[in-house]
């Protein structure tokens, strides 16, 4: 590892792998396959945009190093970016690459087997980026004396409480957020195209702050306009910004990949009053919600006193108010393991960290605002400090 | 379908399902299962950052519209993007949202029986983005009376040949790609922040031209310095450039999700001797490869023409030196059919389009070059026009 890319040091590593074998234990498992970029780097540190190619990790139970396997032209990225020896950074051949029926997990199971793995409980996941069913079945067919668990989310679920060195980079993510959303409030006026709008705000994803550098979030940034902000994710056009439109932004600054997502509302002139209502329901939700942020609640908890708040305001919202987030690669900044939502009755616990994203979709119309936050050890931290409530620009 | 979003009209869209349709005979296929986001767009319009989550575009055999089938909160997006009736745009339940064992197959299922397409033959892919082993067993088991058919890269195929609307697209991708190299020629500069250089180049993607705007790419443009040319893939940290480095962008104008990537090269200060051999070899490269880009050749011709280059000046590069290119979604705009490399005997057609990427990746240093290109009556037609080789910047 170039000394550049060490983001962390080795007992941080060492300290997240112990956990991942402790859950691979207990799912019996004796050797890991993980494909999804964001679990990748959490275990090794490999960065790069080369997730269009199958690649892997490979965690054994035992006290080895992990072991990455990705394309030719990637192998120098890993050996730039991954803290184990040279050793355990591995390409499998090139034409392998886009040559079906030939494919990567014919010589991921020659590894395997090459390492004495064989005939060990191999955890593949069924339900995460870029593991295809092609890639799956070869693995099982090459492998004939391998058994196969099925296994989703078993890193992602150690990923979920945060470690300090991790909760110092996402409150760097929130200071760029911050950034970010003071270009979103400048550069959005009527008479603007949209593309150039998103060109600045793209800008400053990428610059950050003048102590420390952004990085390019998971998802581009949510811009929509007018009628637009009735659906959640749509991107920008070329178009002109009008008077009197409505837009919102839902955007992350991200440090090093972590991620501290942020979503906000502007009205162009006087807010119609069906604005004004929500705005003022969403800023009470926010904060009934975020006051059962703490240890010992559970998302049902934070679910519940929004709903109340939405009850008692003849307001309805079928969809889940929040994700854990912190590592992203695209597709998407979310962990994927607790939802905001009533029926997860995870348990809250310290440095546990949340996206909690208030997004009300009406009929041709719609508004966010949203807060990322850690657990602490009583009550919530959000990482950006971001004026909450619809802005008005006349 | 909102106004602002027909990009093409309805006999375009026609015409692609026509041949569809005649792919899915061949294959013994009554209904498709689409779930890679580009060919979603091909078929439907559809065009949100939605691929988070399971989506699907369901075309039959028989007359009717193809039906998009995705969440709910995406429903608003589909209903202004897509073209089809309204009855043909469907949201599964949230509740099948990132909620493990239950799954939107579930009720990709029960619409496939609602339709009366149950007992068919089902067309599912086996290796593309965002369709994963849960998702096909799922599908299998809530349907089983239905026949399994097993298809790869069926629209991808026929998305190899454009129509015109679709070139002028691409040559508006160009154009936007000759902005973008404009500004890393002219933002890399020793002593500037590799993030705040990044920064200039994302406003420029999404910027566009005073004709037309820029939208968002299917890779975050690569920008290796130093040693990190080395790899292929990296993307940019905070660290400053220095004097002596060399860097390369490899980057693409995108013009409502058509691309048209391209790669140039830098060295600050005076080039080593090997960095001009390298340039000198892939201009010739270039050059003697783009001479075979033309009906009735294959890429088998033009990696031979390369491959020569090669020989005579003692190189080697054991990748492959293309892939068509077109309308992309991260994670890659590249469609995965033909490659430009030696075993593929794929015949040339006039609008067939590739891009032809010269990367040279060596020990501690690297460079690329490439062209984006389509397939003319008699030769091959650049999207953009940017003078080739080496650029020095002392």
């Amino acid at each position: 590892m170039s000394k550049e890319y060490m983001h962390f040091d080795t007992t941080e590593y060492a300290r997240r792998l112990k956990k991942v074998r402790e859950a691979m234990a207990k799912a019996g498992v004796d050797v890991l396959v993980e494909t999804d970029p964001a679990n990748m780097y959490y275990l090794t540190g490999y960065d790069g945009w080369s997730f269009y190619v199958p690649q892997h990790v490979l965690v054994s139970a035992d006290e080895g190093e992990p072991v990455w396997v990705g394309r030719g032209v990637d192998l120098g990225g890993a050996k730039l970016t991954c803290w184990m020896k040279p050793e355990n950074v591995l390409a499998y051949p090139e034409v392998l690459v886009q040559n079906l029926p030939k494919h990567p997990s014919q010589f991921l199971a020659q590894e395997i087997e090459k390492r004495g793995w064989g005939k060990k409980r191999i955890g593949v996941p069924t339900d995460c980026y870029y593991f295809t069913p092609r890639a799956n079945s070869v693995l099982r067919k090459e492998l004939p004396n391998a058994k196969f668990v099925e296994v989703d989310l078993l890193v992602n679920w150690v990923r979920l409480v945060k470690s300090e060195p991790e909760i110092a980079l996402m409150r760097q993510a929130g200071k760029i957020t911050e950034k970010i959303v003071d270009t979103f409030y400048r550069v959005m006026r009527p008479g603007v195209r949209q593309c150039d709008a998103a060109g600045e705000i793209l800008k400053s994803c990428a610059v950050g702050t003048a102590e420390f550098g952004g990085d390019y979030a998971s998802c581009m940034p949510f811009i929509p306009i007018g009628a637009q902000t009735a659906a959640s994710h749509l991107t920008w056009t070329d178009q002109l910004i009008q008077k009197g439109q409505s837009t919102y932004i839902e955007c992350s600054g991200v440090r090093l990949r972590y991620h501290s997502p942020l979503a906000r509302s502007i009205q162009f002139g006087k807010p119609p009053q069906k604005m004004v209502d929500v705005n003022k329901v969403v800023l009470e939700g926010m904060e009934a919600a975020l006051d059962e942020a703490r240890p010992g609640k559970t998302p049902h908890d934070m679910a519940m006193a929004w709903q109340k708040v939405l009850d008692r305001n003849g307001l309805s919202k079928e969809s889940r108010i929040g994700y854990p987030t912190g590592i992203g690669y695209p597709p998407d900044w979310g962990e994927h393991t607790a939802s905001l939502r009533k029926d997860d009755r995870t348990v809250l616990e310290p440095n546990m960290t949340f996206h909690m994203i208030l997004g009300m979709w009406m009929d041709g119309w719609g508004f966010e605002s949203s807060e990322t936050f850690r657990i602490t050890d009583k009550s919530a931290e959000c990482f950006a400090n971001v004026e909450r409530g619809l802005k008005v620009i006349d």
